[in-house]
């Protein structure tokens, strides 16, 4: 049994926690990679998720950038459900017709809140915006 | 012929621009009321809209919560398009299977830049989210 | 005894708590009023504050909006440490060589998490700011 | 004459606004490093910036974070001012009684906005903050 089977079987749960989510099949999602600390998801190009002009809406960017800041917080949250306290997203470039790849960095865990940086870059890699979250730790957990 | 007919007109190209936008019914809101500086716009409840945990997803509130701060700075762009700089949006309460009801107000307009306070909340006036967002005026129009 | 006095005498210690805090005195604050999830706070105007261009530097302002969130916040805490997890700032107007307050107002209290909404405005009215600010309870007391 | 030279020029008269902006010897700052996109500032201990529990009050970080920021930006303006727009903050660890290196990286130049993103770290390596602002460019200069 190597170092690796607990992180294995922990990831395991939170891809199925990740199938079973509705907000992640309603705007849809692939999570492409965990890893401790780290997530990176995709979104797949629609034209529902156009704003007036015709890019893609900051607040379907915003859901994934929530998203993948989650995964990479639950990642080191040992089975305990986190929340979404706050986060703040700057919008640098804008996406149209085109896949999105956001990925999520824990940049601390302390002993309530983790606190995580997130980046969405489409897959020429221009830089779509960047985020910052604060998740809460609640005391109940989503794998026994 | 009175003082609100330019006001009349011009938000009812504001609310053909909001029927016509793919993620405003995708994310199916409701636009409520328009008025100088302030917009308020509802969420119906759709299970779809949940997260792992049975509540609406952070995304999905954020996504209203751009969308009226919006809203509430085109009331005074005078045909301008606006494009999401950034925007911030804190979590107070989590809301299921209920109504939510955003509401923007224009904080400041400046030459450039709108800055706009977003709040949401439940129809039973629980306190769900209050966020902060600018804008930038792009030199083109929606509207001729 | 009123059911005023408790409140009186806890806010009587967060003055003086105000009053020993190295780096109120050093960016010069005046606690002008405490209530039930309400402060304001003022800052003196001083040229040492400005910034290249003449007007108070966006750090000032900033310095003294988490300052006047945290004794919003810390006026429900009952004696407990409060610490900035994170704040986020929306600069309105410039001000410069003049008085500037800040109000800071309780948005919800959580067991773990105090969300504040914080302003400042010059004395003549002009709104130079408006910020949103999470704040961690800690497990120690300030005060006994 | 190198290709360096231009900015040689350039990043002089940017030192020479550092040196005279009286926020940043208030709070008393070192320019450490400049190259195009991005800037390096520290902070020297002094216990005037405590809060009162002992440990660098959040806006005084703030006010290194958004002073890097803006030199990073300043470093791609040509001249030109910038203003804060607005910023935001992630508090990670406390500082206390130490060295404060605060680092700024361009994200975004745009026509109108600069995106940076800020850190600040101790000597020994904590990261304190994470941060992230906008910089409106104005029609003027601060260097003919």
């Amino acid at each position: 049994m190597t170092s690796e089977s607990p992180n294995a079987l922990y990831f395991a749960s939170l891809r199925r926690l990740f199938e079973r989510t509705p907000a992640l099949s309603f705007v849809k999602q692939t999570l492409e990679e965990l890893a401790p600390g780290q997530a990176r998801l995709a979104l797949e190009p629609d034209d529902r998720y156009n704003n007036g002009a015709g890019c893609i809406h900051g607040g379907i960017i915003a859901t994934v950038l929530d998203g993948v800041g989650w995964f990479a917080c639950a990642t080191r949250s040992e089975g305990y459900w986190l929340v979404t306290a706050e986060f703040k997203v700057n919008f640098l470039e804008v996406a149209s017709h085109e896949r999105v790849i956001a990925t999520g960095e824990l940049l601390k865990k302390g002993s309530e809140l983790f606190h995580a940086r997130m980046d969405a870059r489409t897959e020429g890699g221009r830089h779509v915006a960047s985020a910052l979250a604060t998740y809460t730790l609640l005391p109940r957990k989503f794998r026994p």
